[in-house]
């Protein structure tokens, strides 16, 4: 699935891309049950906000078929390889759970300063793809972005170990202030099945889910070829270090998605 | 300010009414000011969220002009007036901060059953009226409102004191879940001057604010004069135990919220 040129120069310009409906509802309920198989386990992968309720499942591709299926999509690898003009590798598989009532915050970031720093990522030509597995509201704590911070490269963070269970390079207020004063903030918002992607240095971040909806996603992040980390720190189902490039796989549904993509 | 029937309708079948623009700019101006003043201070009647950042001043209308001046303005008292059909008497009142970066949560709750149990308040015979003071957006923590949810009375809650600094009768998830299936949920956003009133027992929350946006609100809680607190625990500064009756005072925007009443 490639994107169009029109796609290309929005992506260049704001730093994001949401396509709706690129996932039918039958490939939804599928990912949905996996997700709920997923978040069922107790494994060292899957990392709980401090109520313990699941926050997040790392590398659950690695252990779940529908999970290990969706990891060659075209609809998530040819954009990126299109990007980046080169094969790509995965570098994390995630599922992030934004429980209905207790799912937290994640504070403002950039994707890439914590990829760099944690990793040893060379430059940020990495890349998350994310689909929804629930739809994505304005209540229900949906991603916060703000559109052409990513023209800003990797600003400066601090690493936050105390907000949530899981440590990220946060910004700090008056950054992000400056950056919102100027572009504002967009939330990427739409049914089950919409997919998302954003340039690694887009600063983004999401308020707690309060509301009896819960608002999984399914983070796929691939990382060009000759962008292999160097210097992981974090375990390696958080940074993959196995640099195989990723065969994209058509399953059919390419006439549903080129739909989603011209409308 | 008298509400229309069709307000009054609407009130009582959903739970609460939005009424957008009765509060002028300049108004808006000099509460904010107000606000800031308040939180400015430190005295024991303003409550701080688990960081240190101001979360609630109540009884500000004590020692603040302005705020003092609000109190018997009467696009705020007369459809109090109006609904309960008797003279009313502050209960409390209170400026919620929900600053820009750290605003917290507020858990799922009915006032009425806070008032109930902590100030021994006889019947859901009082309200809040609130006035934004800032443009409420969905991304920085506007009131979630279950509409028709105050039908059901005063639902069975506990004492969440542990969530955030404020101690409040919440809502087991179980209760939310079912009201919010079969009603939804409402965010009444709007610019700053907009007024929003809501029935004691109407079930509300509102998530934490990430954004650079604050979000203050001024909340005037007025009870029926026959419905006066019976047994406060509370400090008077957040149940008042003066039981005078609030004259109305009208200041001259009658037009302009009569036009925003009507339309």
């Amino acid at each position: 699935m490639k994107l169009t040129e029109e796609q290309l120069k929005t992506f260049d310009e704001l730093g994001y891309l949401y396509l709706p409906g690129c996932f039918n509802a039958e490939e939804v309920a599928r990912l949905k049950a996996a997700a709920q198989d997923v978040f069922s386990e107790q494994r060292e992968e899957i990392w709980r906000e401090k109520n313990g309720v699941p926050r997040t499942a790392f590398a659950c591709h690695k252990y779940n078929q529908t999970c290990n299926a969706l990891v060659g999509d075209h609809r998530l690898v040819e954009p990126l390889e299109q990007l980046f003009g080169e094969q790509v590798y995965v570098h994390q598989f995630k599922i992030n759970a934004k429980a209905a009532f207790t799912g937290e915050v994640w504070q403002w970031h950039q994707d890439f300063p914590t990829w760099h720093k944690d990793d040893g990522m060379p430059e940020p030509r990495a890349m998350n793809i994310a689909i929804f597995l629930d739809d994505v509201m304005p209540i229900n704590g949906p991603l916060m972005i703000v559109p052409k911070s990513h023209k800003h490269g990797a600003l400066q963070s601090s690493h936050d170990q105390q907000t949530t269970s899981y440590p990220l390079w946060t910004l700090d207020n008056d950054t992000v202030t400056k950056l919102v004063e100027n572009n504002g903030i967009v939330t990427p918002t739409g049914k089950a099945g919409g997919v998302l992607m954003f340039h690694a240095n887009i600063v983004h971040g999401s308020a707690g889910n309060i509301t009896p909806y819960p608002r999984r996603i399914v983070y796929l992040t691939l990382s060009a070829l000759s962008n292999a980390i160097t210097n992981p720190t974090r375990p390696e189902f958080i940074a993959h270090t196995d640099f195989t490039p990723v065969t994209s796989a058509s399953d059919g549904m390419d006439q549903q998605c080129l739909a989603a993509l011209s409308s």
